[in-house]
Formats: structure tokens, sequence, C-alpha cells
């Protein structure tokens, strides 16, 4: 089942305790679509400058996502992010973010993509996620991904947004901003009260939690000592677990399950190398191994 | 099989965000020793004062648990810990400790806690945690606390007592302060390489992590709600982990990992009511139950 993707696509420049890299093919949508890409048919909607690299479409393309929603911009520049990570991997800090033409994004879903069942927003201004909505009135499952400065400066719209999913996405510290509490698991909970039919909490290194109606668990991270550049890792995770849902074409609690182990695995492949370079040497074999020594660490 | 530990009993005067509680019964060998009797006998070393309130060792041979290795100094005043915790729950101030006669403490075991096949040393002096060990040379099992004091200003006789350990269970931020490395997973890996054949690193809200030679895994926490006081969850984790094995007169990998499981259980309902409240309150069964949930959340 086809699912479509709206998000930022980016060039980053990432500086780790061990090393800088630049150019690296960077975004949301795109960490998503390359993270979905081993499990259905991913469609891309986002914008680029004319500094794009050919290339990066190229590979994109390579593992089969249709990039035809991807808007280039002639006389615009492409959004940039730079950042550095702290020696412990998880904190990092923005040196420089240039939104460019991404700043006036207004996707708009070419007509094939329209059609399209299972939908996932990336990080983004919610009233442009609102639009994007609109565009596709007969899908089977809307979720969404959001961050502390919508909570902080878009509230009214998040609340509407939140109203018309099926999921959220966010990670432990916008849960908490978004509830005013410091309990996870009280948090998810109040975050359903909000709107959406479930709710995921990133954790990082410390894995997800889920919460539904009748649902609350916490699956751990993969452990692995190759953490080499984590961006784009909630958006991997992301991808994983919409890829699967779309692939199943169904999302019953223990579908749900399994996707949201599926996430934690693509991620944790993610992380093991800069920017997509670890995903672009794996196939989807690659994960169903990971996939059989996750279930044998979780048995006992 | 008769399980023996050594190390704090205290009086605990509690601060939380909700509410102060006084004069709680605490100490980590009290919470390891309530937590480990609802699997096996569990004899108890350890030293209070004249000012030690007889309830508090009765409540402790209500639930089978040996005191006759508890000294009381007649002329002497009982360890005392007063703490409060943040908002998070995570992260505390100590605002006050009084060692008092837990200062001077040299634990002479009784004749027959010295023929104990598990012992566990709770956190303490490694020189003193060293002699106890002298003591139970039959041993087939001797696991360890330890925490960042000691790394910082123990690190000799650390280094001596990580030899002799079969196991060193300690704390995320413990682990990376010993081993100076970030990643939880390369420490982990790390601190085996200094003595102990096993390593647990307890993430509190996050679950434990295990490594020996051929395995390597994680364990999220049982999801609760309803953190109450999180004071003794690190000793009653210690207390089911090592309760089990006793029970069980084993520890291959499955019955470690198992042990593990019934650790994490063990301190959820742990963190659910001040000191021991809650942990009064429960029955062998309700730890069964909550096995049962936590095996159907692992379950995908």
């Amino acid at each position: 089942m086809s699912l479509v993707v709206v998000g930022s696509v980016a060039i980053d420049h990432v500086e780790t305790p061990q090393e800088r890299r630049e150019n690296l093919l960077g975004g949301s949508a795109t960490h998503f679509s390359f993270a979905a890409s081993f499990f259905t048919n991913v469609r891309l909607v986002g914008v680029v400058g004319a500094d794009w690299p050919a290339e990066h479409t190229q590979l994109l393309n390579s593992r089969g996502i249709d990039t035809s929603g991807l808007q280039i911009v002639p006389d615009g520049k492409t959004f940039t992010w730079t950042g550095r990570y702290h020696e412990n991997m998880n904190d990092r800090d923005t040196l420089d973010v240039q939104l460019n033409v991404f700043g006036q994004f207004d996707p708009q879903l070419p007509e094939d993509y329209r059609r399209a069942k299972y939908v996932f927003l990336a990080n983004g201004v919610p009233a442009v996620q609102l639009k994007v909505l609109e565009q596709v009135p007969g899908r089977r499952l809307a979720v969404a991904d959001t961050m502390d400065l919508w909570i902080n400066t878009a509230r009214d719209d998040l609340d509407e947004l939140m109203q018309q999913l099926d999921g959220l996405v966010l990670n432990d510290s916008e849960a908490k901003l978004l509830t005013g509490t410091e309990n996870l698991v009280a948090a998810g909970h109040l975050v359903r009260t909000m709107g959406p039919k479930f709710v995921v909490i990133k954790k990082g290194e410390h894995g997800a939690m889920f919460f539904s109606e009748h649902e609350t668990y916490v699956l751990p991270a993969f452990p692995t000592s190759r953490v080499i550049d984590p961006t784009g890792a909630g958006d991997s995770f992301a991808g994983g677990m919409m890829g699967y849902l779309a692939e199943q074409d169904d999302f019953d609690p223990e579908t749900l399950k399994t996707a949201l182990a599926y996430g934690i695995l693509v991620a944790s492949f993610n992380v093991e190398g800069f920017g997509l370079e670890r995903m672009q040497g794996i196939t989807r074999e690659d994960i169903e191994e990971r996939m059989s020594d996750y279930h044998k660490m979780l048995n006992f």
C-alpha cells in the first residue's frame, strides 16, 4: 500500500566528537523515505533549491522512492542544517539553520499522491500539516511528528491537527512539554486525550513507548556501540514503523507493536553511519536478521 | 538456597514534590532483603543504633528475613539519610547524611551465614566489601553494587574487588564514570574487562542492561505512572534478581535474564510507595501477575 511523506529535504553539515562531515543528504522526509523504502512504495513531498545535487535524487530513486512530489525552486537554495553533537551523542547544538526554500514550503500533492492510504507528516508547521491532510481525504491512517517550537508557538493549530490524527510521534522532552508532566507514562496517555488515537514517545537510546486506549508498552532500543551520527534517527524510526504498516495494510494492535519494533531496528542502523551512509549498505534481510536478534533479546 | 546481603540499614526522611515522610525504614540491605524475600531465605548483615525501632526488625522477620546478623550498637545511633526528589522523580538532592554507627561498620558474619552460596555486597566501602568476601570462601556467586564515591576515592580497592566478583551492578552514570565512555554498550563491556564475569547497568525508568562474554541485552522498565518514591529501587532490583538466582540455585544465561526481569518488576513495585510501604502489600502472586503482563508487553 502506498505511503506519502511530507517534510523537509535538506543538506546537513554534522560534527561529532570524532569527525566533521559536510553536504550530507539530510532532512526528515529523506530519512523517513529511505527507512520506509525497505517495506513499501514511498512518495515523497518536499522542496529543494537549484543547488540540490541530482545524485541525491538518484539515490532516493534507486530505493524506489517516488520523487515526483519533490519540487525544485530554480532560483532558490536548499534548506541547510549545521549541528554539533556532544560527547554523549544525545545532546546537540544547532550551529546554523538556513531555511531557504523550505521557509515558504506550501506542499501541493501530485494528483496520484492524493489517493494515498497512509500519510506521514514529518515535523513542520502545524498549519501546513493541516493543509496536507485536506489533500488526502481518503486516507486510512495519518500520523504526524512535531517539535517543541510548535508546542510553544503554534499550539492552537497543533491542537486542531491532533484532533485529525490517528497517531502522533514525539520525543520524551516534547511529551513532557506538551503535557506539563514529567512521568512519561502519564504524559503519553495525556497526549492521547488531546486527539490522536495512539501516541508514540521516542526515547532515543532508551527505545520507544506506545499508548492507545487499551495498551501501554515500552520497547527498548537495539543495543549498539557504533553510534556514529544520530541525525535522522527519529525520522527513520517513523519510516520503519509507517513503512511496515503500509506494507501490511493494517494497524491492529499486534501489527502496530511489530511496526514499532521495525522502527526501532531501522533507526539502530541509521545511527551507525553519517547521514544515510549506513542505510545505503543494508537490505531487508539485514533488518530481518536484527529482528531475529531482537526477538531473542526480549525472549526469556 | 540461602542468600546473604551485607549493606546499610537506615532511617530515611524523604521529600517528593507531593509529600514529605519521616522515619521510613531505609537502607540498601533492607530494600534488598525485602525484595529477595519473595524468592528465597535472606540473611541480613548490618548495623543500627539504640534508636532502631523494634517494629522495623519485626517487619523484616515477618518476611522470613534472618536478622541475627543485624548488630545493634547500644550507645550508637542509626544511619540516617534525608533526601529531596526533583519534579522528574529521577534526580534528587541529599539534604543530610548521618553515617553514625554505619561509619565504623565492620561486618562479622555469624557462623551459619559463612556457608552461604549466594552473596550480595550492597553499596559500601570496597575494602569492607573485600573483607566480607573473605568470610564466605565457599560461595557460588558473589555480586556487588558500587557508587561514584568509591570510583573516585577508592579505585585500587574497587579494582581488587572487581577481580573477585562474579557480577557487578551499577547505574548508568557510574558506568560512564568508571570507564570514561559515554556509550553504555561500550561501557558495559569495558567494566567486564575489569574483572566481573557479568555486568548489569541500571537505567532507572529506562530499565537495565546486561553484559557477559557472549551476551548483550536490554530489558525495559515496567511502565508505571505511580512513581511515589524511587528510594531503594536499585537495591530492590538487585534483591529481586539475586533472590530469584538463589531460589533457582542456578545462573546460566537463561536464568540470569529471567532474574533481571524479576529485578525490574520488583523495583517497579518498590517505587509505587514510600519506603517499603508498597512492598508490604504485595505477594509473590502479584509479582507473577506483573511478570505475565511484562511477557505480553515484550511479545509480538
